[in-house]
């Protein structure tokens, strides 16, 4: 299997410059603000999701400069969300550093966060393509609607597994299903294939997602750059807690909400490892790896389709 | 002359049913946020010069679907970067109801205005039009530049009129200009024509945001809304300060500077008086409004220029 770096270290190269060319402002604390975060070391998930949807399409395109305009468009996209986030839960690091809320303030990451927003569009609007505009939008206003739903959620551990899904499509799955979709849109693919990838990025978002939350209840999450018990301080309710409220009897269901409440988080795994529900957590996250990969069967095989299924597979796999 | 009333009552109705279509949402939260700053009282200022200009281009387009939601567009836009300055202002109020932020926090106030932000691009993708895309993009890019250049700038006296001049376009400048563009892009105006209405945009702007700054240092603001000396106390250096400053020789510019510095609203007023700053501003408001008239003459007499040029007349006479 031909690696990922090989693959793809050009492209990727080539759209950091890209993302850095279209952020450049005249004004420099507008460059401070917004290269604080963008070369504060992401990994670049969404665009290297964008260049193997487009070279499982059409090989010879990964390095169209359109292609890498629209790489660099997502990366900048998902940078603005961030900012956001950050203002919003107060965070005081990201990534390892001070965030831009906490280095410039919480105005300044709110406009630069803005301004982030639309140089991401921008850079789309090279392929004059409004049904890619329309992805771009409507991954912005799931992703911001989704939040203030879950804001609306906050403090209800009685959530559905269904709600979940919803809030977990908004913030991660819908920006991996445009990432993969967006070259699908541009170089015209079938009705099957676009819906292939749709599938493809929204069950690898919903497997990350699921991975993610795992983390906020296993040991191992300290290597990962998150604390455990963060979701639970936070008061946000997410599987594990779900799946194991819902495998309990009433006198212990009333004991695991109140251990909620007081974010008692010793007490809450000892009820997760009894019910079994960070097991189910699991399942439920490679269900979706797999269902990623099958998506992708209506595409012949190719180095770049095995990339996707691994990068699928890694999603679940690096939390274990 | 005919009143703005009845040549665009109907159609302004209309705007308002596109706005409230474009930004319903599932989740009653995001409805609750993004219609209390829509349905409290804004002038409508951007969609009506939106609707003139298109009159002024095609009298008979003024109804057009399309210009409608263009029209609806630029106010969910306009209302998108309120509800964000006043979290950045941490303001309380807004057109004399509780601002956004304040009623529902800062977390949600932020998110809301994202949601605006593409509920406006995606009403305006109904042209399929990217140089219209590349105008909203850079007006919002522009607002959030000229922002956090402004946050530089706070507590730097010696500002330039040059300097201001640029912080206003950003301001307020920038949305008049595409309002005005809109219609002239989507009607494929002449070059000259395109100018004309640039121009206009662009000093009408100049000549409602001078004027706006001239009222926080006169008597007759708090009749507008606003209270004598906000911008002071909130450290913002205008053009009524920068009048003054650049007047003054050295040992009073020392006392005037030292006034700034600890908020002497009296004796700046005293300082402005003497060297006729106020005057100098209306003087200069009122060249804007002369400018922006100016720039319509490339179209021939309508209803719809009469119009336009009487809102700049307005936009000086309203502050006297």
């Amino acid at each position: 299997m031909t690696s990922t770096e090989e693959l793809l270290s050009e492209p990727l190269d080539k759209v950091n410059q890209r993302i850095l060319q279209a952020i450049d402002s005249p004004v420099d604390l507008v460059n401070s603000v917004c290269r604080h975060l963008i070369l504060g070391g992401g990994k670049r998930i969404r665009p290297l999701l964008l260049l193997l949807a487009a070279g499982l399409i059409r090989p010879e395109a990964i390095g169209d400069e359109k292609i890498l305009k629209l790489a660099a468009a997502i990366e900048i996209l998902h940078t603005a969300t961030l900012m956001h986030d950050d203002v919003i839960d107060e965070s005081e690091m990201r990534r390892g550093l001070k965030s831009a809320n906490n280095v410039f303030g919480n105005s300044i990451a709110v406009l630069g966060g803005d301004y982030l927003f639309t140089k991401a569009f921008d850079l789309a609007s090279v392929t004059e393509n409004s049904e890619i505009f329309r992805d771009f939008f409507r991954a912005v206003s799931t992703i911001a609607s989704g939040e203030i739903e879950q804001m609306g959620n906050i403090d209800r551990p009685e959530l559905s597994e269904q709600a979940y899904c919803h809030t977990i499509y908004a913030k991660t799955g819908v920006l991996f299903e445009i990432a993969v979709r967006i070259p699908g849109i541009f170089f015209k693919v079938s009705e099957s294939e676009l819906e292939g990838l749709t599938g493809y990025g929204r069950s690898l978002g919903n497997a990350f997602q699921i991975a993610d939350d795992i983390l906020d209840y296993t040991a191992d999450a300290g290597e990962l750059g998150k604390n455990i018990g963060d979701d639970l301080q936070n008061h946000k309710i997410t599987l594990p807690l779900i799946y194991t409220l819902n495998a309990l009897g009433e006198p212990e269901r009333k004991q695991a909400l109140d251990a909620i409440a007081r974010c008692d988080l010793p007490m809450i795994m000892n009820f997760a490892a009894k019910t079994g529900a960070i097991a189910r957590c699991y399942e439920k996250a490679e269900s979706e790896a797999a269902s990623a990969r099958k998506a992708l069967e209506v595409f012949p095989d190719s180095p770049f389709r095995e990339q996707l299924c691994s990068l699928a597979e890694r999603a679940v796999k690096r939390t274990r």
